[in-house]
């Protein structure tokens, strides 16, 4: 990296008076139409390095659990209860996966190898003062013509052998009514401030808020790992397809035992 | 609504200290491991009144024009052009449905009728320094494989006839490196401030960056309208079973013209 | 505005194509240290019109009730208690300003106009694992070394007669741990999606949270009514600069009554 | 940690059960109208331990560079030009401090040290139609009153010497129209992507702009360095008043040579 003085920034600053000229002289067209095109907005300096393709960084084949949450999505009564609503769409899968057996199990290692262990839940208020009504999107109206997910109701609660225990230092921020995870809870920053830079998901369901979730967090610049043993799909042939196709783009789409043997085998870890 | 001082009032505040008294015991347990469940949470005070399910309001028939914006995702040269390296997956729905020339005369309809025009565009730095190398998501990480989509380059150029013209008053901001058109792009502010209520949205592809952003208006408040004669699917079955089971949860489906038409025949505006 | 195909955008797409030339060309720079500079991103479409100065919008002079939030920050314990941690520095401008009275009236006033009051309020866990005790700010670390705010004791609790009656539609968030009344509680998204444009802030401290939250407000394009008689500043000579300086960039400094005037006298809005 | 199936998890779930069961009973409350107190909404899970307040972590004292970024904000004619409009309010504070400078060698020196060094600047479009007139708050309706800071300007033109030389790994996003640095520009996750943990920020001014981006940093979870010798204040009573008393709420307020020292004497570093 040259140092500042060095002939070649003598250079590159000439270049840069000229790039400068060049703009202003663009600005100042009479019609000042000019610039009309996207082109414009180069949001980043243009570096000079040329990236060597082959070059890519190898990803990482492990993973330290300081740095690591684990965020299940919706473990609630309507999709985990045989009386739920929601859970006649999801109980082929879930029985196939042996689902919430798995995530228990998922979640008692990830504890003990110090993963940070984060419940999101969906709730309202009673009179979903808080929603919007006249909105388009059926998402929050179907909840409201249902009167569904109320907080403090049978229907809204929690899964009750994922709850913390005692000394649990799970995270369980109050109930969203966003899709994704972090809509509206805070999490993105709390995640920050523990350091986190990796994010596993599962839940409900694979194609609505799994899948909103998975997606912002890439959004967000967080590592990702899609855990397919811990989500099931509320759609399944959607389901199916996100899996295949775009969660790839976001995600590494990855099973429970694969996801924990990244953590060590019997690593514990201190923040 | 009950006044101040009412007895209805007084009533409330002795519950009111009752539930405190309650809590409080709550939080006073010896171990201080009640509360562990989910329950706890409540976001917003339990209202009063039962909504009646069947007296939601309506959902609009017309929409103003000067609280609505029109946002294109992605007009770019690799889905635009027959040469582009993304057209080949796009082609068949863009030639069954005149998508370039139905989406021409749709925004110079939507500017004549005073709706806000975005066009929302993807590109990167030269040498990619604002993105992660290692992260397992592979939608950048292609990115710089290909060394696709720099900011300035034939391939990053915009599809010219959409560009806007002298006195034409759409919105452009820089390229974007997220997913969902309102990533680092400041557009959910920007809208805020112009009184912005209802967005349409089209452009590339309906399974990824259009259904991003479509969600992600849903989850920031906004009345979503999914064009779908305007945006084509990357990969074609999911974008198919997402535009019928999942577009309808953030927003409503809707043709262009039928969506125009919400603006008013011949409406024009001033905001 | 012309329309498309009009001479006069001929001749803009020319001019198009000349900067897209120029931009070319500045892209192929041998070095291509061009564009170096910080000139680049134009994040708009420059526009043809001149702004004519003069010919700034006035400022609104009357509010809509049903498209304004009252939001009152902090209203706990520690502030609103003469036994409270942070009483002794906000005293003497609460006796001064009546505050608590004041408020009362105002929102008494404010509901009955039909504006959202909004509560928002601080409060952690019991062992603050949401938060970093390594952070060199020193706000949450004296937080966790005074064990203050925790939710659930006395110490956070709400200035009661603030507290919503039965039938009030008031929003009353769970407590946040960021500085702005925005900050991790969804508040943005709800206000948006109930049409909010206008939001007016009070409560503790006006060189701290107030401020916090009414710079964010601005930020985030709301247009903002500072109540100078509904709040108090923790460090005094600061928070009165600030009033005078500052927070007329980001808010009309207003009085109670002047801000109840600008609603209408005896306006009751449907929203 | 206790593991699940151990007997005090058997006793803590018949106190969650407990406490389940006192929700629901106020829940069940005749009226409905329990709950309607502030204290409802329990963040997160009450923890078991008590935190040791005399057993707080210390503080860093060394940085490591590959998680540290230096946001320079707006050194931009305007403030670093004797005839730029806003000098005069900074000139005085600017020659004591020899800010140029100073911040001149401290920008090489972090450079060499691996900091990614972030330049964040102020603009608008030629017709200022990102912003909204009709805002109360003076800021943006100042600068469109003044014709101020458009894209491309003289007025608007970077600091050159500040300017990054080929090779430099800077990030330059494009001009923001927010008051904070991660207003809009999508810092806060390219930054997340590229493990930043601290962040250090000098520029103009104290009292306006740096004071939003160090408190939003906080809020975002950063640990935040303000380098109050690359700094300037606008209103230099309460930008003083706000080193001394508010600032440390956010962050380290430090010297830039402080500062330089915790990233280590001749450290360089690889991500």
């Amino acid at each position: 990296m040259p140092g500042f003085g060095s002939p070649r920034i003598h250079e590159h600053k000439e270049e840069t008076m000229r790039s400068t000229d060049l703009l202003s002289a663009l600005h100042n067209l009479p019609t000042r139409s000019m610039l009309a095109a996207a082109v414009i907005a180069a949001a980043m300096l243009l570096g000079a390095a040329a990236t060597n393709a082959q070059g890519l960084p190898p990803l990482a084949k492990e993973l330290n659990p300081a740095q690591t949450a684990l965020i299940l999505v919706d473990f609630q009564y309507p999709f985990t209860s045989p009386d739920g609503a929601n859970h006649r769409n999801v109980k082929k899968e879930m029985d196939e996966k042996h689902l919430l057996e798995a995530t228990l199990d998922l979640v008692r290692k990830a504890r003990s190898l110090g993963v940070l262990v984060v419940h999101i839940t969906e709730g309202y208020s009673n009179d979903y003062r808080e929603l919007d009504p006249t909105n388009p999107g059926g998402f929050h109206r179907g909840q409201i013509l249902r009167q569904a997910w109320k907080i403090g109701t049978k229907e809204q609660s929690y899964y009750e052998p994922l709850l913390p225990a005692q000394g649990d230092k799970d995270l369980f921020p109050p109930p969203r009514i966003q899709t994704t995870a972090f809509g509206g809870t805070g999490l993105n920053e709390i995640l920050r401030s523990r350091g986190i830079k990796n994010v596993a998901v599962g839940g409900f369901t694979t194609d609505v808020c799994v899948y909103a979730t998975v997606a912002n967090a890439y959004d967000l610049g967080y590592h990702v790992y899609a855990l397919r043993d811990a989500m099931a799909g509320y759609f399944t042939e959607q389901a199916e397809q996100m899996l295949k196709n775009t969660y790839p783009m976001w995600s590494k789409v990855i099973g429970n035992e694969e996801w924990l043997a990244m953590l060590g085998p019997a690593r514990t870890t201190q923040r």
